[in-house]
């Protein structure tokens, strides 16, 4: 194998390549990235591979012999990383375990790689099904929902997203136990008379850090575009164009029938700027954090306000007002301070509304533009 | 106390005091910030002590009260700075031991105090001895030395700067065992003819955290300014102007003899662009961490070259070229790659000079302009 490429090319590649790479790889061989020069297409691919999550990517380069190689990620990524602007020649041409890496201004590496038949293929998806997905629509569904999933392996299903296609209709959906995010999207741009698919329907649930790695591989792109996702059982595949590809292993196992826990009409609620309130619980946090994390919402009917308040005793307390458009009863709710902020950092809209009917019972959070996001959070109990 | 003040001066002057908060006070009034509010002079002065290192600040305020009280530094500090610009009203009127701060948009918060009365005071020189002292030169001599004090707090003395002054000059020096560092700087801006103290001459080690916190509290200064140093057995403390000063005890013990390690002369000597080498001996530094921290340089006096490698068995090898222009002879010489990228990125000038002896003696780097500094590093015995 020997090629010449951009050093920003190949940084670019190996950068998001390396995600894939484990920190502890259960086998040398996965420590490695793998680069194919494909001389007839003028492209090289670097793929990584976990053995649950696997990236490929491609950019064009001068093959000036084809071949493949796998070579240590860190390594490699960490001197590409502080090579200067210019042209990088890579050559494992003679001795076929030493790469040499040459860049313009008098550099000159050699590392020591492995043989690239070691590295694992990724999974190719051929009898699976197949539809394409609005690259907006995933984006708004996966911010509206990621920050709801549960960190704890030990939870299985919970650590994912649950997906639902049917028709032109997509829905993501979110928990970890504490609260739910749903977020129901369209599938079609707007305007647009198409459904992108004759997929009758179906639901998938896919680890949440490989859909955090998609979401950065979209940071790439133009929005607008639809990508394609492939699926059979126990495995996903997102095509992204361009030679970019993002596969994950699927979770196991029936997801929560989250529907049912979701009110179908509230007693109360207001409608109050998103950006004040999150300042608000961001200062309100300082005390809480220092307690027991809980915020206590007073809505005032009469007049048209909600407060926040946090009491850590020998320490201090704080109370913020702001105007709210309230409608209902005036009462005083309690939340864990974390949840009610990430949740309204991932609602998006520059205002919010809060429904529930009791102090115990579950409060939603909705955008009041926009697509479609509900929210639940269960309230923490107070004694007053 | 009743004072109104804006947000940005309060959260500026917080910001710089905090730095002298313990992580682990030895006594809880420590943890705190004393607050004092002076209608007289219409200002309000914070600091922040840990009985080592103390600090002072001082801002203008409305008093509409004076008085003191002693504040929680962290949580106040975190208060503060999320706060919206604007004014805030502190008030530790009616019950002492609860301030409340309240700031225009809604924000009420209720804070737990100290008596002020059980602040300790800081130290006061009065009999001591006080110089003026250059900023532009004592930023110098600190960016020059401080890199290389000990970190190890077992070593006393090394881990500060040793500072002496003569006449109108200024000598600061670093060394933690492996590396020496020393600047020698002039007292006066140039063209002045002033001395600007009549000190015959003294020397004194300050700790390095100390000297930090100086550096960072001259962020917020004019350049060429003077400042006042006052020191007397144990403590110095420098006046910055504008009611800021810093306080500190010294190391005590007698600094080793450093000027007896630097060689008079030298048989080899080479210049290189300062950058250049930095970013060859950050990219060697990746594989060098593989293995021992060793770069070794390669001196060609025949082609004025110099070249930096490193090698990792069985994970790879590098090798960087560079042009230097060089006088004597050619000859391989090894350094801790840490050692001596820190040293260079201390340096400030655009070329640097590099002498030496032999591989197995020390090794003198220079800036060739600027502030005389002379950073010593011994080399690493390498096997050929």
């Amino acid at each position: 194998m020997k090629l010449v490429c951009t050093q920003s090319d190949l940084n670019a590649n190996l950068t998001l390549a390396h995600h894939a790479v484990p920190s502890r790889p259960t086998h040398p061989v996965l420590a490695n990235v793998l680069l194919r020069a494909d001389a007839e297409t003028g492209s090289v691919q670097i793929t990584a591979f976990d053995l649950s999550l696997g990236i490929r990517t491609s950019f064009p380069a001068q093959i000036d012999g084809g071949g493949e190689i796998a070579l240590p990620a860190k390594l490699l990524n960490d001197i590409v990383a502080k090579l200067p602007n210019g042209d990088i020649t890579l050559n494992s041409e003679g001795d076929e375990s030493l790469t040499t890496l040459t860049a313009t201004t008098g550099q000159f590496y050699q590392i020591r790689g492995m043989n690239a038949a070691e590295f694992p293929e990724l999974p190719e998806i051929e009898s699976g099904k197949a539809i394409r997905l609005s690259v907006t629509s995933l984006e708004e569904g996966l911010r509206g929902t990621l920050f709801a999933t549960s960190g704890d392996e030990t939870k299985q299903v919970l650590t994912g997203v649950h997906l639902r296609v049917s028709g032109d209709g997509l829905e993501f959906a979110a928990t970890d136990g504490h609260r739910l995010a749903v977020v129901e999207a369209t599938n079609a741009p707007e305007g647009e008379e198409e459904t992108p698919s004759d997929i009758e329907g179906f639901a998938v649930t896919i680890p949440a850090n490989a859909l955090r790695e998609l979401e950065r591989m979209f940071g790439k792109r133009a929005e607008g575009d639809f990508i394609s996702l492939q699926f059979e059982e126990g495995q996903v595949a997102f095509d992204l164009g361009g030679g970019q590809r993002l596969t994950s292993r699927t979770l196991e196992g029936s997801y929560p029938a989250y529907r049912q826990l979701i009110p179908q009409q509230f007693e109360n609620q207001l409608n109050v700027d998103r950006r004040e309130l999150i300042s608000a619980l961001e200062r309100i946090a300082i005390l809480a954090d220092r307690k027991n994390n809980v915020v206590k919402f007073s809505i005032d009917s009469e007049n048209q306000q909600l407060s926040l308040s946090a009491e850590a005793a020998d320490i201090g307390s704080g109370k913020e007002s702001m105007n709210a458009q309230v409608s209902g009863q005036s009462l005083e709710v309690a939340f864990n301070v974390k949840y009610i902020t990430e949740s309204l950092k991932n609602l998006l809209a520059s205002e919010v509304q809060i429904q529930l009917n009791t102090p115990t019972s579950p409060v939603v959070l909705t955008p009041l533009s926009g697509t479609k996001m509900t929210h639940l959070i269960m309230p923490v109990q107070i004694r007053s």
